[in-house]
């Protein structure tokens, strides 16, 4: 990681992608290069005021559309991309979020499909102030309204998946996706497994804030100006996504139902606990059922996600992972915060 | 609750009980009471050693007993039994956990039925410092050893289930009972619905701490002197567990898969918010989805556990639930922290 | 097997049970008799016409009556007994199915909770003729009508389960209950492991037909007149049911999710084919994967169902399945279908 | 339909497709064409000998091999693909099936994540009699062996995915793909939504027979010789694959959990018995709830599949579905057979 440039891309309407895999990129970076991306919200823009219903102003495909994907170069199958968020800033001083006909975790589906009229649809437009670090919820039938915390996350981000696939932006798996966990906030190492010459990873989706499950199966959703730093990790290779921060190693299971999630993430963070620290298979399990968290990220898409978080500070002695790129990552990025 | 009695109980062996419902009560509360109860960890106390593997020392049906039923006077169908936890104390210096075969997360089970064998069993043994407020694991195959924070939580706790059943102490349902959440830490307030004359609650199965999920089947298990409170809030119904902190409220959802646990205490966190604010129940659907954290309970019980939580301060102008229950128990406990 | 006598037992309303375990038996069975029982319908027989609704004439937890539990001498814990279905007649020209509010495979309910209204509450009122051996549906809405083939089942029959426990009988599960399968028509013999001295089986819940699934969550309900013939098979344990007819064994797997219903049948029925044949665990595991079907028996009760079968055909030299109890029964009960 | 041609196509190695979508189609075929065209086993071909195993002869991702795409003249978005099974023959004299690591309804897999090893891998070579009509299963561990009979299905046929995606042909999903279903035998007709223009569909995956779920996750493999006509029907939307045999009509449901599967299935029927017959929502639930059969597919795929089955002739009056299609492409191939 001896050179650094940084990259700026701001996609204009046509470039949006709506898959991973099957799509050119847009720019090239190298590993250690910095990105300053734009990215639109779920909506493409469309969903401004309450009238704008996302059933009427959306039209699908066109849903959750990311920026990139971007090649980065020396990326081969079987390396691993770590990606890390320097920073998540709302590009508006407003978001939204809706019910949306036959989607979220409180309503019936497509899949969990019932005879009942949907919900109705209806749309939540949230001030966003940056100075003070808030949003405001404002209730649509009463006088209620709320200051909530900005907690800036990036919903979608991932590369192109293996096995010639192209998979849909709404959907989270082992290539990344959709992936909704508040935990993919500024300050967050993501580590996902290449596929493909390039890797060709994009970015997407941002949230004001998200409450763990995103219930009603939107966040607030914004655009935003993200900063990332990329490195290549060469010869080590990643199965599920997993994160780093500088207190907690994360490990990420995108499955219905939802105990798969759970499942994945848990087995994979019980590997990765035995890696960097020697420990046996089974005491590795012993450890992580005592001291993992298991926060949810989204409840609601085609596939459920549920991270496994270990802080470091539980495990003895563990080495860096990844060689210390979360670390290395952070501080390269430390001016651009 | 203008009287208070402090009421001692320490079970004899027989008098432990292996199911919520189908038993006489041994001894009677009135609301206001306090009680200070000894539990048994959940292997009776008869795993102590490495080499007591649990299958081999203790039969079934005879795990995971609780101390009780408690009769509660004036108790009734459609009245709310308010529990509050002011106190949970590790009764020796040691914990035990386990794998326990076709029993867990990361196994197959009798439920989840595979051809495989089971994992090895195993015993971990676990010195507990009450004093440094840590608790040591030990790796069984390497050297590996670390302190971590002790955080003493009550796994088993329960009612008298409605419709003449009487269930096993290992499920967790609509009744309580096997909960296994480390958020049933002191400080808690549970809220129970009363099913039967008397509610005929008991209470087990302590844990000095516990990772979300209770990946390998089983926590750090401890015997425990608990001193808790009793409130009978009459003619409030209350259908699913709820707790209470000074900080936060949650619902408590038990079902399989896991998404279904998400649903209940969710849907049934949406109403409580709905009825706390007065806000429409789409708002509340709104807001909740932005601003409630899903701590999974277990993910290895019968039925999984998952928790809907929401931070008091981020609610607009919400009254106090169940009429300030959690903050009455709380003063009238002060003393006995 | 050398004597036999017939008993008859017509239950009083008190006498109904709305539990398995938790009750005194009704009556004394030794192993080889002939049992005629009269069966109340699910919903007790108080809905009789489409004004009938069950969410109002009905009142919980007094739904889905059994008649029993008998008492079956000499039936140890560790024992199986054999339940042969010899007939099972209407004992009214009618039938009712229902809607009910958040209860069935294709509307939100109180686990898979959602926020929509339910869907409407409706009673759909059958005529049974018995001579032509059908049962007649009408549409509420249009003049739509047609007759159906009359293929009387028991939705619920089972045995106190261990544990100390007291189960609804809206739930199946290892004790059999409220398994809810067409399978369960007469010359079947169901297979259940003995839990408590006596077994304490009871019987209800009779349908004029059902679907695969019980996809509204109700059948065609009726009362009935069923003849059964018991028999004790000592010293053989069965976990989970079984069902043998001349043709076709079956296993028996109830739980949530459906996937693991289907484990668990099939679970038991690769290792009953190898006990059977003599085959090794992989080698069944292929044969029952290329011969086995897999009815779902009901995808609403509190547990699913989904059962294992195979054509004894198709076994290599199998051995009669619980030393020939099935021919032994058959054979019993000839004069009285 | 009045011009009929008949097209004959045979793969070369690396014509083979391993996607739906996001490949070039092998040839065009206008709507009344009949295709006579080759297909591959699930293994390409490789696994022949007991000492094949698919993990060591095989390569990710070239599994699962399908002929196509077919582009079909005239079919659009919103138009609906039927395709008639008129013969489906065996192209060699053995089949093969086998176990394969962490694959499998009775396994532990990559979802149903656990940390036991996984299941022996083994192969089973079963001999084909076209003339006997007979499967011939051996016992690998046990001289035990038996002629099952041949019931030639089509495991993987599907179109191009909408939304600009391309799946894994391993899938199976609103678009078809792999859903290893038993009821894709001769005299079948499939209809499946067009997303793209030409609809470009492929299939491959025969099995010489299939129990219900594949429980080990492989059928009885074979390559085949299929004959299939194509018809458009045009303006008429389908979004879940339906069949219709000369006695059935089926929908198709793929989800994860199975209830998912069930539910779409079942919700997709009861709208179907709704327009055929011209009954009222309700009224088709109930009659549905009665008369439908639930058949299992797989259990073992990335989405698990059931079907929803009525016989027609338990619905009051219904009108022919598809304009007749069935009907029309049976009539079209019957000397083809």
């Amino acid at each position: 990681m001896t050179t650094m440039d940084k990259i700026t891309y701001q996609p204009v309407r046509d470039e949006l992608a709506y898959t991973f895999g099957g799509r050119l990129p847009v720019a090239h970076l190298r590993s250690g290069d910095v990105l300053e991306v734009d990215t639109e919200d779920c909506f493409g823009g469309r969903v401004r005021t309450a009238a704008d219903l996302p059933s009427r102003v959306c039209r699908m495909p066109y849903l959750n559309p990311v920026s990139g994907p971007f090649f980065v170069e020396d990326a081969e199958p079987g390396d691993t991309l770590a990606i890390h968020l320097a920073s998540i800033v709302p590009a508006r001083d407003w978001g939204v979020s809706s019910t949306f006909p036959h989607f979220g975790a409180l309503t019936s589906t497509a899949h969990t499909a019932t005879l009942q009229p949907p919900l109705e649809e209806r749309v939540w437009v949230y001030g966003i102030d940056r100075q003070a670090g808030t949003v405001r919820f404002q209730a649509t039938e009463t006088h209620h309204g709320i200051n909530l915390p900005l907690d800036p996350m990036i919903g979608t981000i991932g590369v192109a998946p293996g096995g010639f696939e192209a998979r849909s932006t709404i959907v989270p798996d082992v290539h990344g996706g959709n992936l909704d966990t508040p935990r993919l906030r500024a300050g967050t190492t993501l580590y996902l497994g290449v596929n493909v010459h390039g890797a060709l990873f994009a970015v997407g989706d941002g949230h004001a804030r998200q409450g763990e499950g995103e219930a009603c199966g939107v966040g607030v959703e914004i655009a935003t100006t993200t900063i990332l730093a990329v490195e290549v990790i060469k010869g080590v290779s990643t199965v599920w996504p997993r994160l780093e921060t500088d207190v907690t190693v994360m490990s990420i299971g995108c499955a219905r139902p939802l105990e798969d999630a759970y499942r994945i993430a848990h087995h994979n963070m019980v590997g990765w606990v035995g890696s960097l620290t020697g420990m046996g298979l089974l005491d590795a399990y012993q450890l992580v059922s005592q001291v993992g968290r298991a926060p949810i990220g989204n409840v609601c898409d085609p596939n459920y996600t549920v991270l496994a978080a270990v802080d470091k500070a539980l495990l003895p002695a563990p080495e860096p992972a990844y060689h210390g790129a979360h670390t290395r990552l952070r501080q390269h990025t430390a001016g651009l915060r």
